[in-house]
């Protein structure tokens, strides 16, 4: 199936994944990291890249390794939904549009929210609306004072600010982000890999059903909300504001 | 009806509602004001002031405004629960005063659970008890440092101590706190209305239904608590004091 | 009863109940303090302690103190379970050991959910293990800056910054805790105790379902979970490193 051969090992390339147009995934210490890997979109998430992460979300829970981490190629952890999605309108018209994306944004939070090891966010970069929403399904978040804005729900806050409020875990500064980061990550996957998994397991297990409810509920909003005027003139205002430029 | 009437604009004065003894309540901008009005009694709640500030609610909540504030006129946010309300003793005596007491406040708290449009506090100045109690009901708590005094349940905090522990969003300096928070408010006050209300509506509907049911049962111990004795004595207490100055 | 007598007080030693091995429990000024008190096993709560711990917790909701301190003998406040609880192994193998521990871990919890008064913990020095677990169950946690060292799940946490986590209410200088946290203890004890009782009541019943349900789950992991290799091995790792020592 897909599934196991997007985990499969290439002759040469050793722990990489291939298969993968939007993301780099790579395996090695009992850590499997995927890399948002759209730079010049600002790691944008467009239909292709909501794919695929959900893909390698499914091969990492899988594969022999402890942890999973997320995280940014480039300048940026992630812009946001691609709002390029908007634009391609089916022959549906803007209703089935509006219903395929609350059923794909569905199934993507889903994904974060049964994910069974623990999962890591490195915010190596502003990060932007579903970035930093799906950020509190995470077991630890480690932010870059990099990332000076975090942006959702029209509030900015800086990685200092995110964590004062429980979002981050911890900020970093950004010269010695990746090295703190990664002497640390390889300490947790020396960590019993079973209590891990586990201990993930009591405690989510006890909210699980009420994530899903919730975003079943919210998901259902926003396929109305994506329908009302003062988002379709937001979008278009967005759009033709780039296009002039 | 009285609730549309509150409402009306008075000729001249544009759009600041009279019918108010306890309160002043202006509306401009997109923003209802109402602001707590008795100064020389540190803004003390009297049974006047409690049945005020519902109506005004009420009337916020279908005015043409985006977002409502309450705040405190002179020094004070509020002194809380004014103590003479327990000296004025119907018929039935202090077991029917509790209940109508419970009763009272059972209505006043709902009011606040229910609000469907973002309610800010700008915490001006001291504020005590029933005052503090409802800020979590609040969608933001904007708070000037001159709020040295932030007491409930015999806990005295600092508007700061407040702020770390999650009461208050935010806490300015009091010389620049009423501009720096009408910025804020104008701002808010621009977003686009139908998508704050109902993100108000997915969140506090999540929990309306437990809040109302903690409400019901804090004002049934409260009626109970209100006929014990070590609260006559500290309420006899506290007025003999007073009348002693 | 085992329960009255170990309240009872001995003449001449006033108020101090005598019949425990593992700690001092002593009750005056409206305050029963229990102290951990095997220091030269930086209070390691071996079996012995665990019911000691629960027969005083008994005693302290029936006696007439306001409110209950625990607290440590010594340089620490606990190390947590004593690890040669895990060599004793019955006639039924450590299958047998593992459900005896679990049902033992699961009564000790649940005393602590069931409290009636305040029940605050005076963390005097580094803390690890179910000492560290059970603090949310406190209403109120003091702690030494000479606690360096909260270990729980593998994290090792400053009081400092389990304050930031809301784990630790509030962190005091050693040189002055003793002093400063007494202060505020005996003006505690001198608030309305039924108010405090019912207060603490009607906050806990909002929980108490949940929160034993929760312990009984796990419990019942971790009994698997000290069956597992992974545990086994950690164990047998501790124990022989310290034989070595």
């Amino acid at each position: 199936s897909s599934l196991e051969s997007s985990s499969q090992v290439e002759p040469g390339t050793d722990r990489k994944s291939t298969g993968y147009e939007t993301l780099m995934v790579t395996s090695e210490d009992g850590i499997t990291k995927i890399t948002l890997n759209r730079p010049a979109k600002k790691n944008a998430i467009n239909i292709e890249m909501y794919h695929e992460i959900m893909r390698a979300l499914k091969a990492a829970s899988k594969d022999d390794s402890s942890i999973t981490v997320l995280t940014g190629n480039g300048d940026y952890y992630s812009s946001g939904n691609d709002l390029t999605n908007f634009t391609d309108i089916p022959p549906g018209g803007v209703e089935e549009k509006a219903k395929n994306s609350a059923i794909l944004l569905r199934e993507f939070v889903g994904c974060f929210i049964d994910f069974p090891k623990p999962l890591i966010a490195m915010v190596n970069g502003p990060a932007v609306g579903i970035s930093v929403t799906i950020l509190g399904l995470f077991d630890a978040v480690y932010a870059s004072d990099r990332a000076t804005e975090m942006l959702v729900f029209g509030k900015k806050l800086t990685a200092g600010e995110a964590c004062a409020q429980g979002l981050v875990t911890e900020v970093f500064p950004d010269s010695t982000f990746q090295k703190e980061v990664w002497t640390r990550l390889k300490a947790f996957a020396k960590l019993p890999p079973n209590a891990m998994r586990i201990s993930k397991e009591v405690i989510r297990n006890r909210e699980k059903e009420k994530l899903h409810a919730v975003n079943a509920e919210e998901c259902s909003v926003l396929q109305e909300r994506w329908l009302s005027d003062e988002c379709m003139n937001a979008v278009m205002n967005f759009l033709s504001r780039k296009s002039n430029l």
